[in-house]
Order: structure tokens, then sequence, then C-alpha cells
């Protein structure tokens, strides 16, 4: 029985999310019940992706504060609420859209206590609220799904590099909504998948949704992705993006660059994927894009298992590159499809 | 103190190797007397690499034959000499080397078995026949070296996929061998080394035998090599080959491909290093050259430790790929570099 895996979900008064850590081996669902049981899968990567963990913060407020027990004073339940979304930020404190869900949660609340509001009526609109942020991320997975499957319905065969699927957003992910999209119209594409190196999301996270729900998926080592194509087999690639610049260049998983470069060499098609909110239209060009470097031990010691590289060599470990818009075929987002000339037609459509 | 290792030698009546199971964490040497030790080392791969296994089965099939007490019995002998060369061919079925170096040990014995020559004449004739293959080997792999460093001398900053080094041949390799030469004659270079999944050789081995040798080296995964080329960093890319058609295509370890493909897009020159027996002129083009597939487990499962794609998605794991010749800015050999058009220019060379 194949189905698509449900990152997080609203069931019996818990957050029902995926233990992430645990897979590929094994599926196991958590019901996160406290705001302490969230902080604690955001922290440790139980959830993970940055729309997931946008859900995942709004969900774990509201059960944070969904126990206050004095109903008569709103004052010191918004003070409660500030003081519970600061604890949940900290679980990680560069992730983006944990800090955006909870600044959206904590503003709706004031915005929301005047006219003598009872706590419990609050209460009851914030979770409402937590609600619409899921609803939303939804809405964005579908419409970035149905923008790219009207581009890829010819391929039979897509490549994708990490894993922008899913698992990283509360139902079809962005690089792979085209895909899910497909599935429900009865098409079904083949997927290769870069393990992409070093912490192999492609092999352990992009496989493993894509086989759950029923799509045939190939790993390949990111090594082989030149000689797939070479094969004449892949049609089109898709992956998704960490950020883009006003001009197109675009920063994703490290390796993107390289299967970009690859895919122009065989005049395949390389499409990004990714939520209108990943432009940075402050950024003129991919230059400004600061790269984060990782330390060591990801590349050089196997999941902590196996040493494989010797201790007094050097390693570099970069975990973002930059692909040169002129290499994007398209750039998939909710509100449509945006093609070069990039400069304009993306102040056209998001501007 | 820096020093290169020593692949294999012959040291106080023995066959002294490395062990190269043990790499990177240990680097620990065994004295191979016998040739049934010999025998299980090629077959564990304690030795490895084509021309390194070549030097190991002629000093293997001396072990096996210097013990034979029957002086006077050159038939007697012959017949043993071509058993224990039989049973030692069985260590690698597939290893053309070993087939090639125990041919010729054989001929060499059958050929000078006349004359009356008494068998400990014989013997020691076929032990200074070993340490040919053994310094023809090691020019080999220097005049490589002297032609690649003409090539490279300019180039600060060079990267390299796989192995073909030192520890795959007796002395210096094949693309590392300029760099070697470099550094007789003051020059060092800083070299960049692919990890080179599924099987690490580039993170494991060729860090480990330039750290040790005192070359500055850096391992960084298969698909980060495009960001590190559009730094300008790299001025160079060498690799080995292990197959070499009439037209220069070059078959080598998967993932060289793509290398030159990038490098390419990058205007970095992308440099073969092989010896002229590499080259099979009977085959016009790359397209003839067949492409060996290997098991899911060495791509599924790391290094035996760790699942890393789930059991019903599928693996495709080629060992080779096939870079065209139109990528490649010359091939060296032990006769001289080779540049375009190929086809004139190698069967002038070789032919």
């Amino acid at each position: 029985m194949n189905s698509r895996l449900k990152t997080i979900e609203w069931r019996n008064s818990c957050a029902r999310i995926i233990d992430q850590t645990l897979l590929p081996e094994q599926i196991s669902y958590i019901d996160v019940d406290t705001l302490d049981k969230m902080y604690h899968a955001i922290k440790i990567l139980q959830i993970r992706g940055a729309p997931a963990i946008g859900v995942a913060a709004a969900y774990g407020l509201y059960l944070g504060v969904r126990d206050f027990n004095n109903d008569a004073d709103i004052n010191a339940f918004l003070k409660h609420v500030d003081d519970r979304a600061e604890y949940l930020a900290s679980a990680r404190p560069t992730a983006v859209n944990l800090f955006w869900a909870l600044g959206r949660m904590k503003k709706f609340a004031h915005d929301n206590s005047g006219g003598g509001i009872s706590v419990n009526a609050l209460k009851k609109m914030l979770f409402d609220e937590a609600n619409r942020i899921l609803d939303e991320d939804r809405k964005m997975c579908r419409a970035i799904g149905e923008y790219g499957f009207e581009l890829l319905k010819d391929k039979d065969c897509i490549l994708t590099h990490c894993n922008a699927g899913g698992l990283a957003t509360s139902e079809f992910g962005t690089a792979l909504a085209p895909i899910y999209v497909g599935q429900e119209k009865g098409v079904i594409f083949k997927v290769f998948a870069d393990e992409t190196r070093p912490l192999l999301q492609g092999a352990r996270i992009t496989s493993l949704e894509l086989s759950e729900a029923g799509i045939p998926v190939t790993v390949i080592c990111d090594n082989m992705s030149a000689s797939v194509m070479a094969t004449g087999k892949i049609k089109a690639c898709i992956v998704g993006a960490d950020r883009i610049a006003a001009n197109g260049d675009t920063a994703n998983k490290i390796g993107t660059y390289g299967v970009a470069l690859i895919a122009a060499a065989h005049n395949i098609p390389f499409y990004v994927a990714a939520p209108s909110s990943t432009f940075d239209l402050s950024i003129p060009d991919g230059t400004h894009i600061p790269i984060e470097e990782r330390g060591r031990e990801e590349v050089a010691n196997w999941m902590g298992t196996k040493k494989t590289v010797p201790d007094k060599v050097m390693v570099f470990n970069p975990s973002f590159d930059v692909t040169p818009s002129k290499l994007i075929t398209a750039i998939i987002t909710e509100k449509g499809a945006i093609f070069p000339p990039y400069v304009d037609n993306i102040a056209k459509l998001l501007g």
C-alpha cells in the first residue's frame, strides 16, 4: 500500500510528526503533545526543513499555551505566549522559518487580544492560526506542483538532487511537488535521486518518500549523474533552493551547480522549484550570497561510524553552491513559473 | 618525516607490501615470504592497482618456486612454475595485469630452460626478471611524471579523481607522478582530491599517499568540485585511465566524465595520464567500451556499517564512465604527451 508520508499533521489533540532521525531504517511517528516535546523534536532534527519547522513551531507554541489556566487575565496570557515563543525559538537558532512562524503567532495573539476577548477564545484563534500556516504551506506546495507539472508532464524521467520534498514541508515539497501532482493525475515519473554527500539527503530522504508514495526511484552517487545523463535517459532536472538573488542566481545544496553544468552540456532542462519567500531581491546576484562552511567530520567520518579521511589531510566542506541563472531553464514558484530574462521577470512576478 | 609510501619492494628475501586493507587508519607492512601469502594478499586486496599486482605476481611466483629442491630436473621445475602460476592467477580472475606478469614469467622460464641450465641458475634468472618488471614499472611512472610535469609546472593547484597514484603502482603512479616529480624538483603542487564514491579511493588512498609524501592535499566530496573550480583555484585536472580507445575516448573511474565536463565549463585543462599499455587501438571509440555495473551494497550500505538507502529503492552503480576525447587536453604516456587530433597522434606515437 503506497501513501505519501505525512511529515506533520494535527491528530487527536497532538501534532503528529515522523521521527526523521530514524529514517530510512524506520518509519515511526511521534505524538507531540507538549511544547517541551516539540522543542526537543526541532532541536534534534526529528522534524526538519524550513516550511515544516514553521508549522511545527506554530503548533508547538499552541501546545505551550493551551493549558494556561487563568481565563480572565489576557495580559498574563500574552506574556506567557511571548515567553513560550522565546523558549521555542532557541531550539534552532539559525532556522529562519522558526522565528517567522513564532513571530506571526505572537503578533496574531497581540493583534487579537483587545475587545475583552477571553483567554480561551484567543487560544482557539491561535490554534486556527497554526492550522492556517499548515494550510498555506500545503497550498503553496500544491501550486508549485501544478505549475511544475505543466513544464514536466512530457518528461518521463527526472533527476533531482538533495531533498526538496514532502518531508521538508507539510505536504508535497517543492522540487518533488510536480511529481506528486503528476501521480494524482495518473502520470508516473521515473526519478533518479543523487545521494547528495555528505549528509545523503537524497539517498536517505528523497528516495524514501518517493518510494513510499509509489514513485519508481533510483539512487545514484553524485558522481554518476553525468554518465546517466549521457545515456539520454534523463529528460529534466529539478531541485529546490535556499536563496535566490534578484537575477535568478540560486543557492542550493552543494552539488546543485555541478548538476546544472552537466545538464547544460547534455541540453537537458534544469528547473528550480521554490516558494516566492526564497527570493531575496535585496541581493543583485549570487556573488552576494554567503556560503556556509561546515566541519570536517561530515566528510571525513562516515555518520560517526568509520573514518574515511586521514587526520592529517585537510577537508573542505561547503554546504551550498550557487548556480548562475543562465543555467536555469525556469524557476517555479507558487505564483507561476519564471523564465529568462530573470531580472525583469522576477521583478514582474514578485516585485 | 615525510616519505613516499612504498607499495611493494624486495627486502630481506621477502616482498614487502603495505596492507592496503588497513588504510587510511593504519600504515602497516607485510613481509610476504611465500606464494600462499601473496595469493591471499592479492585476493583480499592487501595489494591492488594493475601495475602493482603485476609486480606482486612476479615476486609471488618466484616465492612459490624458490624452494624447489631438485636442482637437476629442469622439466619438473618448469611444470612446477606453470602449476604455481596457474594457482596464483586464480587469486583475482579479472585482473589482466596478473595474467600478463605470470605469462611473462612463465615464458621467460621456458625460453631460458635450454642448454643444460641448472634449476638454481634459472631460479636466479626468474628473480632478476621479477626485479625487471618492478624496474620497468618504476621507469614508466617516472617517464609519465616527467612528461606530465612539463605540462603542469605552472599550475599551482591541481584536482584529481580516484587514485592513480603510487599505491596502485610500484612507485609514482600515473596521474600523481607529475606531482611527485615536481616535489623532487622543488615544485610543490597543492592538490584537491575528490573522495570518489562509492569506494572512496580519493578520500582513503590518494589523500593518504600525498599527505605522507608531504604534498598538501584537501579532500572534497565529488559534488563539490564544481564550486571549487568556480573559485578559480584549480588550474588543471589530472586523472588516470582504465582503457583508452583509438580516438582518445577514455574509460576511467565513475565520476571522471563529470569532472571533465565541469573543467571544460571553467576553461580548466583536463589531462589523462596512463601507460601506453592502456590504449586499445582495436576499439575505435568509447561507445565500444563495456561499463561494469557493480552491486547495490557499495552505494546503499556504507562500508558495511550503515544502511543509507531503503531496501525497496533501486540503486544504479556503474563503476566507470567514458570521457569523450574532445574534453581531454592531452593524454600523457611514458612515451610522451599526446595532443589532439587524437586519432592521428595516438597512431603516430603508439601504432
